[in-house]
Formats: structure tokens, sequence, C-alpha cells
């Protein structure tokens, strides 16, 4: 037996038709939906999937402007350009690309963006409200997780679903749009103690860490749906996820790395920027 | 063997004493530390524990304003009133008391108040500064757990810690205050299928869902250390927790109802409008 294989393309270009058609209808009047991606770094990963989203864009009918304030700028400098794109009826939503320069914390760069342009979530204010409840964009690689298993129709309510990985910008929002779909949500992370029994115990698990192949077929109960948000560059110039292949030997489920959570996070970054658009 | 009483007595009085000093030096000072409490209800309950705030506000040197809106309040009012004090200089913190009169949400109204003044932690911000890491007021029940097991010497790092309740007042941080210490966190609620299977998982256990004995024996593993939010009120006029005191029997340490959580939680409300009257 074999896992199903959970594919984020079909998902991505269902996302991707939908924002075409309200960009169009906000082009059509002269709104043009725009994204603004600031950055400051001269990674090279970082500088490919701003070119990933700014293709995207494009061929959505989005407009996509890219601030390159360059890897020696201050955390004035970053924070000033934020508050100006904020400040701007042009753009709708503002993403604040990662890495940044030493000494700046993008938790605390993005409370200069509005929670209503914070099309990925990343003011800490968006991830309260998300918390309590309320009205605001979560990540979009979050979401994607939980788009890509709903899209799959996997189970949520009432299920265990472990994720491993405590960061803000996925490992915690993920664990509130899970607890909001009804699972029982346990977090792990590099602390925790016989990890492999933990993971065990999650009928959904989603790796969410930044270390290839941490999760291995002793880490997946038989059955489980395994969600993989690892991108991890391997020396011969490929991406592999946080989990072994192998896994899907046992597993329900898995999401291949690159085509898993990927694609359907760059679509949700733009129809958060369409909707948040045709709020304005 | 008999578990450990994971009493919150000794601990608030000492909490309570240090709040003695500071506010002291700040009525010495002429601007003494005053909290606003902010009530829209003729809820008994309610009023009890604001009587019980202010009386341990007056002990400690605090000063208290119950601003009572009456329980047919408006939003409207309610969110003028919460900006007013939020803009007084004189006053260091703010709570909204619950419950609210029909139509009114908590987490929306309690925007109003600056993450400064939020001695309670209930503005959405405030929980996710305090999930980014960054500084935050902890809504003060939420806080007084993770209080009441560290001045126990419950270790926590890399321990598994179950939370029964995902509420945004008291779970939901929690969550976010024990993975900050590195325990491995499960969130129960209402849907978790085989709730006893999934706490006696729990070398932590903390139940916040506030229904009479939830918790039996069944569900603590042997050994386990057991937090009690709940404060339900009994016919006949006492208040019991959320946990059968039975657990006691095999459990490694249970907190009492009254005594354990409350008077700490009391007693952080306390710190935290000091503390924010030496930062104004």
């Amino acid at each position: 037996m074999s896992a199903a294989v959970l594919s984020g393309k079909e998902l991505a270009a269902g996302i991707r038709a939908d924002v075409r058609e309200r960009a169009a209808v906000l082009a059509d009047r002269g709104t043009p939906a725009r994204l603004a991606v600031v950055t400051a770094t001269a990674d090279e990963a970082s500088a490919w999937y701003v070119r990933s989203i700014a293709s995207a864009a494009g061929k959505a009918g989005l407009e996509c402007d890219v601030r390159d304030l360059g890897a020696d700028a201050t955390v004035e400098r970053i924070r000033a350009e934020l508050a100006r794109l904020d400040a701007d009826s042009a753009v709708h939503g503002v993403i604040l690309q990662t890495p940044l320069p030493a000494g700046a914390r993008a938790e605390e760069l993005a409370r200069a963006i509005g929670p209503g342009k914070d099309v990925d979530g990343a003011n800490p204010l968006s991830l309260g409200l998300l918390a309590a409840g309320l009205p605001a964009f979560a990540p979009a690689t979050a979401e994607a997780v939980v788009s890509l298993l709903e899209h799959h129709e996997v189970p949520l309510s009432g299920r265990r679903a472990v994720v491993v990985g405590r960061s803000t910008v996925v490992g915690k929002p993920l664990a509130h749009l899970l607890l909001d779909r009804n699972a029982t949500v346990t977090v792990c992370h590099s602390r925790t103690a016989d990890l492999a029994a933990v993971v065990r115990e999650g009928e959904v698990v989603v790796a969410a860490v930044g270390r290839a192949a941490l999760l291995t077929p002793g880490h997946i109960a038989a059955g489980a749906f395994v969600v993989d948000v690892g991108t991890n560059p391997t020396p011969d110039g490929r991406l592999v996820g946080d989990v072994d292949p192998a896994v899907a030997e046992h597993a329900g489920g898995l999401s291949p790395v690159p085509g898993g959570v990927g694609p359907v996070t760059t679509a949700l970054l733009l129809r958060h920027t369409v909707e948040a658009a045709e709020r304005a």
C-alpha cells in the first residue's frame, strides 16, 4: 500500500483561476490589486522566492512592486518603507521578506503593516486576531497546510494533529487554525522528549522545522496524513522536505516537496492581496 | 501516597509583598499606581470578583477605580470608556470585566486597551506579541498557572503538558507560555475524542474548562502535576474546580480550589499594574 499524494498543484491552480477573475475586475475598474514585497537581503533563496511571487502575481493580473533595500538596510529604513507602503492607498498587500539584516526582528518590524494589508499574517496583531477568532489574514504557509488537507478531504474535527515546529510564521498560527477546525493539537519542537513517540500519536502530522528528512517512517503511524512544509536545499541543487519520502510506504497521505504546500502558499498570498484590494 | 498540594497562597503573598513595596515608592513620588476596572453586567460572580480585586489593590497600596457602566451599556459606550481610560495618564492598568452585554465581544472591545495598559492581556495584540516572543502582559490567569508550577518546582522543559480548554483568555495563551518554557503542549477541548486517553499523556495537566469535576482519576497519569483553573459555584454556595479532588490519590500534585490559581491571578494583576506604572 502506498500513501495518497497530497499534491498542491490542482488546488493552487483553482485558487489562481479565482484570483485571475477577481484581479481582472479590479483592473477593469482602474484599481488593480497591488502587492509590495520588501526585501533587505542578498540571500539567494529569498531572491528566488521573491521572483516566483512576482512572476505568479504578473500571471494572475496583479501588480507587484519589489522594494529591495539592500542587505545593509537599517531597522529604521525598513520600518519607514513598511509604514510608507501601509499608508499608500494604491498598495493593497505588503510582505516583509526574510532573512533580514542582523538586529532586525521580522515580528517587531511587521507591526508597521496594518492587519488590512498584512497578507502574510506577519504582524503579531494578525496572529492575535486569528487566535481570538477575529478576522485577520493567516500566514499563507499555515493556511496552505489546512487548505491542502481540506482539499484532499482529510478530516480534522476530533482528530489528533501533531505540528512539529513552533515558529511564529508556521507552527504557532497553524496550531490555532487546526484548533479552530476542532482538531486536538500537539506542538512539538527541538526540546520534545521522544519525538517519534509523540509524532506517532498524530492522525495528521505537519512538519515545519527546516531539517531534511527529520521525520522518518518510525515517526509516522500507519494511515496518518503527513504535510511537509520543509524546503531544504540539497548540495546538488534540489529541494527536499522535512519528511523522508519513505514514510509513503505506510502513511495515508503525504504532500510532495516541491509541489505540495509551496504552490498553495503563493496562490493564497495572491488571493489575500485581491481580498484586501476588494475591501479597499 | 497523596499528591502535593500546589497551593497558591504563599506565592501570592510573596508577589503581594513585592507589589506593596513598589506601590509605596510610586505613591511617595506622587504617582500612585492606578488600576481601572470596567464592568457592564449585573452578574453576581463578576461583582464579587471585582470587589476582591479592588480590596486587594487597596491593601497593596494601589488606587482602583471601578467603572460600572450597567448591564445595558452599548458596545460604543464601553469602547469609548476604554479609550478614555487608555488615554488617561493617571491610569496605568485597564481591565474589561466579563460577562458583557449581548452583542459585545471582549476580544474585539479590548483592542481599545493599548498593550502598555493591558494588564490582563485581553487585547489580541497582547496575545500575538506573547506568541511572537515580544514583550506583552499575559492574561493573569494563564501566567498564574505557569508561575504556580514554577513556584512548586515542577519541571516543564521537555515535559508533556496537556491543556484542557481552548479559550482566548486561558487555554490559548497558556499554550504559548508553556511552549516558551519548552514543554511539548497538547490542547484538548469539547471535541477531543477520548479525552481521558489524551489527558493521561500529560506529565503536567491544566484544566481550564469551567465544568465541575470534568477530570476524574481516570484522566490523570500516576505522578502527574495537575493545575485546576476552574471555579464552579455549587448549589450550596461553595466553589469547586474542574478536577475531582480524588485525583490527589495518585497525582504528583494538585492545586486546590479555592486557594490555588485564584490568589496568584489577583496578585499578578496588581504586579502588572505596578510594572505599567513604573514604565509610565
